[in-house]
């Protein structure tokens, strides 16, 4: 039985420029009415992916940093914040980095975050991975294709939604998951129903139980309503 | 002429849920099509508002934090912030009022500000006007009836408007401004059009050149419609 879903939120309920899907975000809505809690997963900051769950109305935890951080609905408008790390060997990373590239930077988000740091795309990868290497630093740094996110090696969206099902009372594979990107296969690792969003790429396609015709947010409401007639919530007359 | 709207978030584009109305969003990005750049204006953090206008699709500066801050859409993905202010005066207030009331708590958002404090409303706002007093800081306290705000006096929406439209090029009196709350009175002082949401306190509805008939998220896609037909954005028979 799936009692919640895991929603990823770049390219799954928005558009390529990162705006949301009027029809994703109606799926939603009525997901959490039919009493589906909704969990936002993103490699954005906490107080970013907050927003993202109060303009929409989810109520399941919101799971940021890449799985690091979690942010749990509290009375009226108050929030409560749940970090699973720090940034103790990110920051001794970057010191180093900075030091022989001084053309590195920090996203400018990097400010808002405390599990994981993101750097611009100015240095390669491979740089980031050497020095994690040479200094012995329990560090992995993932190319995004938009930024390199640098993070312990046990955070990721897998290990976010498990915590994440320990304060909503449920278990992993009771949530479906969708998403349209590399690092959803630790999602899917965990978690009991599989959706891909049709760009994703033919790794995460592959792993999927359903793969959306719509790409992009479109598929995203496309999959919610997958999910909910799937498993009962809305039967096949309830459709659009 | 009116060259750009500023919109406040809570109450204004938002149900009492603080939920987006989808009426709203479709009312913004309408604006935004036929050239009308939007900018939001909110107390929230930067973080906060960037989310908003990322998922909407605003292109004009988002004012955040009452005005101490702005963010500015660079290229793809990238944002410039623009604080006005920093928050010298209001961690030696903190210091002295957490001596002083124990239970003095911080917003759980607070440490995403650069610009103006937030404290819980566990100790009463006299108490720290009081403080502010005694120790003669440049900083006033605001009670918004969900949170304390303290902030140097002439940091508001206004100001924050102002700066924004240096940005954009524009004077503010080319700019019509939505808002429901005292605190848009500020924005009301700089702008050249005037729009109240229905459930404004009469302070602000009384200042406003229109008021909406509907309340809250439905009132803000009124507004909008209303901004773009009064300044030929919008012919009478394009409506809705």
């Amino acid at each position: 039985m799936i009692k919640a879903i895991s929603l990823d939120i770049d390219g799954t309920i928005t558009y390529k420029d990162r705006t949301i899907s009027i029809d994703a975000l109606e799926a939603i809505r009525l997901a959490e009415k039919l009493g589906l809690p909704v969990m936002l997963v993103t490699g954005n900051s906490v107080p970013f992916a907050e927003a993202a769950a109060v303009f929409i109305g989810t109520t399941g935890p919101v799971i940021a940093e890449d799985g690091g951080a979690l942010s749990l609905k509290g009375e009226g408008t108050m929030r409560k914040r749940v970090f699973l790390t720090d940034m103790d060997e990110e920051w001794i990373l970057w010191s180093e980095l900075k030091r022989r590239y001084p053309q590195a930077e920090l996203s400018y988000s990097t400010m808002d975050r405390k599990a994981g740091l993101v750097l611009r795309r100015t240095v390669p990868v491979e740089a980031v991975r050497d020095i994690i290497k040479e200094l012995g630093l329990n560090l992995i740094a993932v190319d995004s294709g938009f930024a390199i996110h640098v993070k312990k090696p046990w955070i990721n969206k897998g290990t976010g939604i498990e915590k994440a099902c320990e304060f909503l009372g449920i278990k992993p594979d009771e949530v479906a998951h969708v998403g349209d990107g590399e690092n959803d296969l630790d999602a899917f690792d965990v978690v009991g129903y599989r959706v891909a969003i049709a760009q994703a790429p033919e790794s995460v396609r592959s792993r999927a139980n359903y793969v959306t015709e719509k790409p992009y947010g479109d598929g995203g409401a496309e999959a919610i309503f997958h999910i909910l007639r799937k498993f009962g919530y809305l039967g096949d007359e309830d459709e659009d």
